[in-house]
């Protein structure tokens, strides 16, 4: 849980390691925080995402570009992202929101993840920034058709499985943590004829279904 | 009114001069139009405008930037600009939109000079898009700068108590954590006049003086 670690996934190393500290800052841990990264992260991501939308689909109308930038930088999107960089194990929080599980509230989570996108602005230049929004929104880029919405991770599991006549996966509930309204999810996702096994947590069951989902197509991927 | 003309005014030669027609087309006259163009010209000018914010105000909050950037990227903001280049003399429109006054209608011109920025974005890169935006948006970024700062706490702790001939507040650290390059401190602000003795943490010493600050700050204004 080194910020080094996290470096490694999200894919780019600071030059100044202050913005990187900055960026993991909530404000309820300490100033500076990163709600002013987020301003910006904010900004770069949409811009990022726009030019790229731009490119990918050369006849789209202006509506409908829009709405599937809306899609991907959404809290709910960012979140998922979040979630597979385990960004919550590197956030520095105040006591009072590390007790109530801060660490794993989706806004929270998403605000990092825009900060830490302005932070490498700062520390790097738009080009830079670019290169580490497309690399984590790679996954979910290839996969846009234009006019539809963008598919879950569990149904394009779903699909691919089905593609090659195999049997569906199965999602079972693994660890359930944290108090009544706080409750936090962990669940397995088995693919037997691949002899995949993938995890996932979230604040629900279906976040933590989605997320067992992602990384199980990431293994698929990568196999 | 040539296309050259034009260019004159806004600073910029474009490369590619089918980029800057299209950006210059309404769809009532043809298509390629400049709605897709609109779509990331203003991607580009938000991102411009809120990093230019984020430097030229460095210690105000992530929700003044906001209203800041909302103010300057509006319809009328974009308006007005657009009319200071005569943009409306170089509109290509449908006839229909000609003899109803479309030249005219902020709503055309504004989205146009969006088309302009998205433009130069495409003919060569964010860092010309972004010196076109900052020129235009000069006059009026220089006009924000003296009233709208927001002092630190540090420095409105300061000239409160010398408003009321009262000594400084002695800051004092009292606790270091963490290793060399992770450091968080924690510093102590005591007005021994007012009785007031707070604390604040973060990443710096200096940092950790602002919290310390704001939260003499708050007794000050409870006591």
């Amino acid at each position: 849980m080194t910020q080094r670690g996290f470096e490694k996934a999200f894919g780019y190393t600071f030059r100044d390691r202050e913005l990187l500290q900055t960026a993991l800052t909530h404000r309820s841990y300490s100033s500076p925080h990163n709600e002013r990264f987020e301003f910006i992260g904010d900004a770069v991501l949409n811009a990022v995402i726009a030019r790229r939308l731009f490119e990918q689909f050369p006849t789209l109308p202006e509506g409908d570009l829009s709405r599937l930038r809306a899609n991907l930088v959404r809290q709910d999107s960012l979140h998922q992202r979040a979630l597979a960089l385990s960004l919550g194990d590197y956030l520095l929080l105040g006591e009072g929101e590390q007790k109530s599980g801060g660490h794993r509230r989706p806004s929270i989570l998403a605000d990092a993840l825009e900060a830490l996108f302005g932070a490498v602005w700062l520390d790097a230049g738009f080009d830079a920034a670019s290169e580490v929004v497309l690399r984590l929104y790679q996954g979910v880029l290839v996969q846009l058709a234009p006019g539809q919405e963008i598919k879950d991770a569990k149904t394009r599991l779903q699909e691919y499985l089905q593609g090659r006549r195999l049997a569906l996966p199965l999602y079972a509930l693994i660890n359930t943590a944290g108090e009544a309204h706080e409750q936090h999810f962990t669940v397995s996702c088995s693919i037997d004829a691949l002899r995949i096994r993938s995890e996932g947590s979230g604040s629900t069951r279906r976040a933590a279904e989605q997320v067992a989902a992602e990384h199980a197509l990431e293994e698929v991927a990568n196999s």
